[in-house]
Parts: structure tokens; C-alpha cells; sequence
């Protein structure tokens, strides 16, 4: 997608050790316009599936995840890494190792809102190894859905998620592909 | 504002302690077309004032904010609770209570995306005691930006949120404001 990857090329840093900083239109300051485009673009890739819900994990996946569902017209669910104290006292909950923290976070979804069956996709900001994805596909599974595909707005492929993921067997989108980080670079993919 | 009204009837719940669950369309599951709706509202009432961001503290409040910043056509900042490894090490620190967690939880701003004198709008999900929003005045403050309105989608005016940011003397807006939670009820105003 033309408009993210330019973003990417006039903003985004490399600080190193994999780590793609995106803070000025993704993660910490979000341009709206761009993450509405975005989510119209991930909404098309997925409309034949027909999810009733995105599913997607604090903090940075609910920008994408919320522009997504609002273009599918479906809600979004969003996992807590805190338990809040709204939350009934028997939940799923899993762990998945945090790239940017550099330890496990817990996953947290509430059984409420989730039906038996009911189809969903995962969505999310960074598609890297794939663990948190693969965190969230073990809550839905949990719940009784069924994950039918996978979005990201930027994939690492070189952090092999999309390998790691193979085994679900379903769609995996990026709008962005970076194949390559070292040196200092940023290269994306066609 | 009707909509948020009428969800709030039927799906908010009075836990106690003046805490109400609203999971099922703003704190855990999103709906996206109610938020659009909402954040359109909002925009509207603070179009006026000419901000150039809206402010807002993670996590529940990224959504509305997210809505109200696309209307705006202008870009969304929140305040992180946890210094990503991606942010700066100088960056504006400041401390709020947190009602539904029930301590202290920091609010951290980076200072690379907002420029001294600049006009700002917070928005967040809930105007309680007014607590986060005085903290995140704290944090635009710092920043040498002015604070020129205030907005949230619930208010709970029996915290006394409007009076303690009285002193702001800025525009306050809410979608819909709840006057009592007493007795297991959610009794809203006009």
C-alpha cells in the first residue's frame, strides 16, 4: 500500500535490533486519514470471509483494528494485558513474549462477548514473529472461534511470522513488507 | 447524544463503587459506527477552537479520541503508561490515579511530536473525578502546548470532574452525563 510504505520511507528509524520506529503516524502519534486508509484497505482483503469480529491486542493493534471494523461494520474486541476490574473473574488469558518490552505480557479476552463458532480475524499493527498473533489465535480458540485470517499493517519478514503462522492455514496480509533491516536500512518489499 | 444514550440503557451495568461496565461497546469490545458517531459529535463541538492534535491517555481512550481526530482531520497523540524502548529518553512524566485500577499509573508523553504554543484537544472515554485528564493538562503543559477544550463520551458528574477542572476555564464537553449510580442505578440527565 503506496501510502503507508511512503510514511514509512520519510519517517520511520531503524533503531536497531529490529526495532522500526513508527511513533510519528502509528504508535504513539497516529495520523488518523492514513489508519482509515489502511483499515479500508484490510477491510476489502477480508470482507469474502465474513468475520463477525476483529480481534486484536492493546495498544497498538486498536488503531488499525478499530479503522478495519468500522469499514466491515463489525466491532472490534480488544485483549487487556491488565485484567480490568469490569471484567467477570473467569477469563482466558495467555502469554506472549512482547518484542518492545523484552518479556512475556499476559493476553487477557473476556468469554463475553464471543460467540461459539462465530468466524474472526486477527488484526494488528506489526506482523514480526508472529507470537502475539499466535497469542491471540489461542484466545480465540479458546472462546470457540475460528481466526480466518490474519492483518498487519507492517510485516518483518525476515522475523519469519508468516512462516511461524503457516500452520493455521489461512490468509495472512501485510500492507507492508520490510524484508530487511541491517545496516541501518529499511528495505521494503514490493 | 442519543445513540450513546440508548446503548448505555441497554448494555451498561452498575458494578458498584461508581464503576460502569461498559465493555461491551467502549472498553473491551468497540463498536466502531457508534465510536464514528461519537467522534464525529465530538469534532463538531471543538472544531472551532482550530487544534492542531488530540491528546489522549491510552488505553480506553484511543478509540474515541482515534474517531474524534479522523472528524478533526488532525493527528491523535496518546499518552503511554509504559515508556516504550522506541520513545526518547528525555520525555514528560507525569502521575494520575487510575479508578479502576486503584493506584498511581504514570502517563508519558514524548516531546517529538508537539510543538510549544500549539492549540490541543483531550478527549478520553470517561470525564470521572477528572483525575487523567488534569494529569494529561500536566503533561500538554510541559510540552508548552495550550490545552483550548476538553471532551469525553461519559461524564460522571456526580465525581465532580467539571469542578475540579473548573479552573482550566476552557470548554467542557460530554456526550452523556450520568448523575447518579446509586442503588445499583444509572440514572442520566437531560
Amino acid at each position: 500500500m503506496q501510502a503507508l510504505k511512503d510514511r514509512i520511507c520519510a519517517e520511520g528509524r531503524n533503531l536497531g535490533n529490529g526495532i522500526l520506529k513508527v511513533d510519528s503516524f502509528i504508535n504513539h502519534q497516529v495520523d488518523p486519514i492514513l489508519m482509515d486508509a489502511c483499515g479500508a484497505e484490510l477491510a476489502s482483503r477480508f470482507r469474502h470471509l465474513n468475520p463477525v469480529h476483529i480481534l486484536t491486542a492493546e495498544i497498538s493493534g486498536i488503531a488499525p483494528a478499530l479503522m478495519t471494523a468500522f469499514h466491515l461494520g463489525i466491532p472490534v474486541i480488544y485483549a487487556r494485558k491488565v485484567k480490568p476490574v469490569t471484567m467477570p473473574d473467569q477469563v482466558f488469558l495467555t502469554l506472549a513474549p512482547s518484542h518492545t518490552k523484552g518479556r512475556m505480557v499476559e493476553l487477557i479476552l473476556s468469554p463475553e462477548n464471543i460467540s461459539r463458532g462465530e468466524k474472526l480475524v486477527i488484526i494488528d499493527d506489526f506482523l514480526a514473529s508472529g507470537m502475539t498473533i499466535l497469542g491471540l489465535a489461542r484466545l480465540a480458540e479458546a472462546a470457540g472461534a475460528e481466526v480466518v485470517g490474519i492483518g498487519a499493517l507492517i510485516e518483518k519478514s525476515f522475523e519469519k511470522g508468516r512462516e511461524n503462522l503457516g500452520g493455521m492455514n489461512i490468509p495472512i496480509e501485510s500492507l507492508v513488507r520490510i524484508t530487511s533491516m541491517e545496516d541501518g536500512g529499511i528495505e521494503i518489499g514490493e
